[in-house]
């Protein structure tokens, strides 16, 4: 058994939330039933105000925080530098959530489940939105008895649903954290998922995405992972770690097909990874959602958009100069059209070396900006409750 | 037959040189005997002093400028812009010469040429380098006669080639046009190159590289164009030329496999294109050379590589803004050690959309300088030769 450093949130369990109603898609098609695998670490308060929604990105899932099991080895959850005591998410004051959506391939409902005939879904799933994933989660949160959260938070396709959120369920958080996305995705960010979608396709495995109960496309998967991986690291991090050094030679061996330069293996490296963890259809599935993803669609504005938000919820948005994915320009808009929309906006352009991976990596710059916005509003709330 | 423009160098006649001797490769290996399919434009002056060998890139191949056929729907060469009469190598003046790169598809030896033993090589081909493709070039060069090129010239893995043709060959070329490229691949320039590479990899049809006479790869060497293409954009011509415009559709149809956006029509255009022209094999050893290029490679500083080259060998060097694949930052490393080895260098960092196809598409810009560039040296050269 580890001893655990008396920040983390220690062991952990994943819940399953089921819920035997349809829920109605963006598309017009519906769900007819759905699971949501969820987490959550801290304790909720007597008045239920304390709830902060994590919300997160394409390839995270429901364990933000802590360990499963007493195994030395296990690794924790995939932003347990963020949540936890005394952490940007402080468990001694918050209760933190954080579910896996639908579409994905942790626990909850996705092309990987079951459906109602007894056979996995596989392109049969209904295509799915953020704002549809959004929409589970709020199934969920009404499940818990919470009313108001007191934040939604995210990083990358978390701070979309985070921001989605504020927009379709107005007045039901007192904080929105967007941190390193855009408020709409580009052409190129497009393009880039259209790529990593079309080399599972490329893979036969694939098989028109009925591959459950055999071989899964692996290669086709492994190839999108190395597609999505090199736009989450800027030019500078990946020469920085890595240059031109060679994988285990002295000299260029000269040969095709060993990885010759380390930052092959690397890539290498993280594909076998991804395709341990991941289903090759809930990657098409939640690409195609980030694709869709655009705040301001049937608004004609962004603006427009944003002044469905509650006038009692503020904003924290942070962007990363090095992040080429979901870059500074792309947040500035969205910090724009909040203050066009009279909202409080409290904004942080980070100078970090280590592109859209900063919001994961820069943790003590992260911990000074979430947490003090975190520890600040609070204490508004309690002083306006004390004043009431 | 068609009307061509008078600029247009008009119909052209692909050449095939052959070299029965081996060729010595960098990695040690050798080329038992090789062809170079090569194309000429202009007329070789009474001296040969007016003889510019243009370099292709990656895709490219010899057909520079002009037309096969007289089919109204042909094609010219890839770079029709810059080549002919008042273009930016004026035909009327200069002798241009392009031959297809070893290791390529279009006529000189590569992995699907046929080997000695009469089967095509495949994978046996060997290793090659972008200083094996001068190399081979050089034996070209010889044969038309032409001790002094009054320039190379090439953009991107074209203007690497000029590079090393300068160092490697000191006194054989006047001007070194050095065109939105780097001295060295850096490390996410590799790892872009690495994921076309494994999606080749992962199609079942490469089969280790042995598929001549079956079904080719044509799955993943259309992935790792894709790959290729959107490095060559920059994310604001993407936006610009497509945004997030629907295919086809008036409001989104949410459906998983058919292009909804445009970008994503255009991607599958660019591959399929690709596929009918370009193989896969070559892709590998092409990019391949791409990786292993750095012209500073067995020399401890850049400087001192460059030192190599004459002293009366004179250097334009253009980047374009927007160009994110090779940047202005490291096309003036290039351009500091130039200074720095004492060598006449023109340096223009030219403000352009288009990404790295800047070079391409920016004709009128690229027409005054490097016109400009190779009309003030002609005219020195001629002054130079008046006062002997």
């Amino acid at each position: 058994m580890r001893a655990y450093d008396p920040q983390s949130v220690g062991i952990v369990e994943k819940h399953y939330a089921h819920f035997d109603h349809p829920l109605a898609l963006r598309s017009g098609k519906t769900l007819e039933r759905f699971t949501l695998a969820y987490e959550t670490y801290g304790t909720l308060n007597a008045d239920r105000s304390n709830a902060i929604l994590i919300f997160h990105a394409l390839s995270g899932d429901s364990h933000v925080a802590g360990y499963y099991t007493g195994d030395p080895d296990e690794k924790p959850g995939w932003w347990d530098d963020a949540v936890g005591a005394g952490k940007m998410f402080d468990t001694r004051r918050y209760f933190v959530i954080c579910a896996n959506v639908i579409g994905g391939c942790q626990g909850s409902t996705g092309p990987s489940s079951l459906a109602p005939d007894g056979k996995p879904y596989a392109l049969r799933f209904p295509v799915i939105t953020v704002a549809d994933m959004v929409a589970a989660q709020r199934h969920l949160i009404d499940r818990l008895g919470i009313d108001r959260l007191f934040a939604v938070a995210g990083g990358s396709m978390g701070a979309m649903q985070a921001l989605q959120w504020v927009v379709d369920y107005p007045g039901r958080a007192a904080n929105c954290l967007f941190l390193a996305a855009t408020p709409r995705s580009s052409t190129q960010n497009i393009a880039f998922n259209e790529i990593g979608r079309q080399a599972i396709y490329a893979d036969p495995r694939w098989n028109q995405g009925d591959y459950y109960g055999g071989e899964p496309p692996d290669g086709g998967l492994a190839v999108a992972r190395m597609v999505g991986h090199i736009t989450y690291m800027s030019e500078h991090s990946l020469d920085n770690k890595f240059g031109r050094r060679l994988q285990g030679h002295d000299a260029l061996p000269y040969t095709l097909l060993e990885p010759e330069f380390a930052v092959e293996n690397y890539l290498h490296h993280q594909g076998e990874k991804f395709v341990q963890r991941f289903d090759a259809n809930s990657y098409l599935y939640i690409t195609k959602a980030l694709d869709y993803f655009d705040i301001q669609e049937s608004y004609s504005t962004m603006a427009e958009s944003l002044a469905r938000t509650s006038t009692d919820t503020d904003f924290l948005v942070v962007s990363f100069s090095s992040d080429w994915l979901y870059t500074a320009a792309q947040a500035q808009e969205l910090v724009s059209a909040l203050e066009h929309t009279g909202r409080n906006v409290s904004y942080h352009a980070v100078q970090a070396d280590f592109g859209h991976d900063s919001f994961l990596v820069e943790v003590e710059t992260m911990t000074h900006i979430v947490g003090g916005y975190l520890d600040a509003q609070w204490a508004l709330t309690q002083e306006s409750l004390a004043a009431d």
